[in-house]
């Protein structure tokens, strides 16, 4: 199950910036499952990765080579997350960037391992390696549909985003995939996303478009609140279109960016783990961002309020109570207002005076539905997307490795 | 679904506290769903009561009932939770007070109102008012058995738990009974609990029983993170055994009282909705109780870590994964052990040694599953109980109220 259009877009090649899929038989032979991206020398690279402390043995890796060079090239496996591996998944992932390394005549430093997929298996190095040189043969600026499709678990379809906009009459493209289904609630990134701009972009300004474009949108989804091991968000500025980001067109640039990376964030939430809703928790009149935040969490992560989604049904009192346990201070109740799909349900602590349980029903019928909570004692607000729990997540999840 | 022995345990009679049924058709005509109880003169009456800012209209009304008179009588109805209900569902709490009041001679604020069942629609209460003469004509101390069923919801099974100890060569004895099966994370309460004692027990040292054993017992359950709006447990000291409990007996006294209080605890959780599993999650060696807690809730509320328990599979990466993100400030996950049934799994920050995959299916087969992790790091234990996440949960909750 999933929501929304299940329509791959059009995706801008981003010139300096090359995709390469190949097969290694991680975990289903004949699966295209390893995934090479090369980054054109003078290209930036920031990233953001999870804050899970069981954090996986690629992102140990892919956090220590950043800082000491400039990668070139970033190697994905699917099908393997390597994460729960101790000491000998570290050493593994080295072995798989001097494996490219050694292929490319570069440094290991230079390349950036991740992974995904089950955790605590040993990591077939053998298998990755062999299919190391059929990758570098695909590299193509073409690439990115192939390479889209190559780095998904559970998921059902393939995530991509890409846009073009002028910048002072130059055109700039920006073009990226991200995957995810399940295990999912990022915290700084997502299981995987690869974004890519031809805008030179400076090391001060990439980290900062990187980290505030995440936490508008990765940084906003819910699934099931678990944090994965191995997330990671990578943005690479190749500077190929001539266009150099500085103080005066960033915020215009971060406007773009935030849009490629919300698409591709609400592209994991349309295709979570038996999905049937694309639910939008809106938490507005707060009185700072913090406490919208945790109103909306704690009703995306409700399994009561995701049950009655599943159902389609308007059982507004478990949003109610959702919110009454969230842990606001002093929340004035009788100011709260609840609306579902724009239908006014609750306000004065209980059912509205306008309100009939057909309009509910009415309501709940869309495949979008928007939840929106006023609590009228401030200006912040905040939007979290998330999903229903459906019979199709237990399954899914009880049935995954067994 | 449920787990462990349905059995009903032996009720023995509290001298001074009476119990009556009655059939008010709330719901489900015929349905037993009114029960009243009654202290004798002189008893004492202490109560924790939820959290959740959306707290119920009969939570508000017995709050402060009980700060103004020493009640009487309790009255519980199930099918009508008469929460979300605002001012007019306090009006209707308060005409259920006066109706008891009025037929037993009593002050309005002698009484106490519980309600249980669906949140957001009006209370009947002319159905209840109709009921009450024959509940109080059902007064009995034998009255235990059939209260028990009389406050069920979802719950398969009527909860209760009786012992008898001696206090200085005198016999004491500690009743009671609670219903709870969803919607449970009780946070200072559970859903209800109604636990009374012969012994005399001054205010002061009742309030302090209540609260420390309510701190071990309901407050260390999860079924599904969702904590109640009606959320009450109640303990009544009728003083009728002779014994009055003092600092020097008051030890003695909560740990037999934390007895019954688990047990009525633990009950709700083999029944939780959908339940297949009975889990223990316990966190040893942590630096204090709240990073212990911390650990434990992440786990017992991870819908990957309960939908792995559904399908009994050990797959202990995601238990790891809980733990990495429970927030727990510099975490050393090299020194985390990670036991399931006495089976260690994990080390190191990987897979132990000597564990083998069939060990871990092994440890998975029975009902009940203890999740033990060491942090190796501190003095502090603590012990949550959750179940799994089962199609069955799903379908209780998608199904109820549509």
């Amino acid at each position: 199950m999933a929501t929304g259009s299940d329509k791959f877009p059009t995706m801008h090649p981003v010139k300096g910036f090359q995709l390469g899929t190949a097969s290694a038989g991680i975990k289903t032979a004949g699966r295209q499952d390893l995934v090479l991206l090369e980054m054109a020398e003078g290209s930036t690279v920031a990233g953001v990765f999870t804050q899970n402390r069981f954090c996986a043995a690629p992102v140990i890796v892919a956090k220590r080579h950043l800082q000491a060079m400039v990668p070139r090239y970033m190697l994905i496996n699917t099908g393997n997350a390597n994460a729960g591996t101790g000491e000998q998944g570290v050493a593994d992932a080295l072995k798989c960037c001097r494996g490219v390394a050694d292929a490319v005549n570069a440094e290991p430093k230079q390349i950036l391992p991740f992974s995904t997929g089950v955790i605590g298996e040993p990591l077939p190095v053998d298998r990755l390696l062999s299919a190391i040189p059929s990758a570098i043969d695909n590299l193509s600026e073409q690439g990115w549909a192939e390479a889209a499709k190559g780095i998904l678990t559970t998921d059902t379809r393939p995530k991509g985003a890409s846009l073009k906009f002028d910048v002072n009459d130059t055109q700039v493209t920006i073009t990226g995939i991200s995957k995810g289904s399940g295990m999912i609630k990022p915290n700084m990134a997502t299981m995987l996303g690869f974004i890519a701009t031809d805008a030179a972009v400076n090391d001060e300004l990439l980290h900062r478009a990187v980290r505030l474009a995440t936490e508008k949108s990765f940084n906003r989804i819910t699934v099931d609140s678990d944090t994965s091991t191995n997330d990671s968000v990578m943005l690479v500025a190749t500077g190929t279109s001539g266009v150099e980001i500085d103080e005066n067109t960033f915020e215009q640039f971060l406007a773009q960016l935030t849009e490629v990376f919300s698409a591709l964030a609400q592209a994991i939430i349309r295709d979570g783990e038996g999905a049937n809703k694309f639910v939008s928790v809106v938490v507005e009149s707060a009185l700072d961002t913090q406490e919208a935040l945790d109103i909306a969490y704690t009703i995306a992560e409700s399994p009561l309020v995701k049950t009655a989604l599943t159902a389609s049904d308007p059982n507004w009192g478990r949003i109610l109570a959702a919110i009454g346990r969230s842990g606001v201070e002093d929340l004035d109740v009788s100011k709260v207002q609840l609306s579902l799909n724009s239908v006014l349900i609750a306000e004065n602590g209980g059912r509205a005076a306008s309100y009939t349980e057909a309009q509910g029903q009415k309501a709940m019928q869309p495949e979008d539905i928007e939840i929106r909570v006023a609590l009228n004692r401030g200006q912040a607000t905040e939007t979290v997307w998330t999903t229903d729990l459906s019979y199709e997540y237990v399954r899914i999840n009880a049935e995954y490795r067994t």
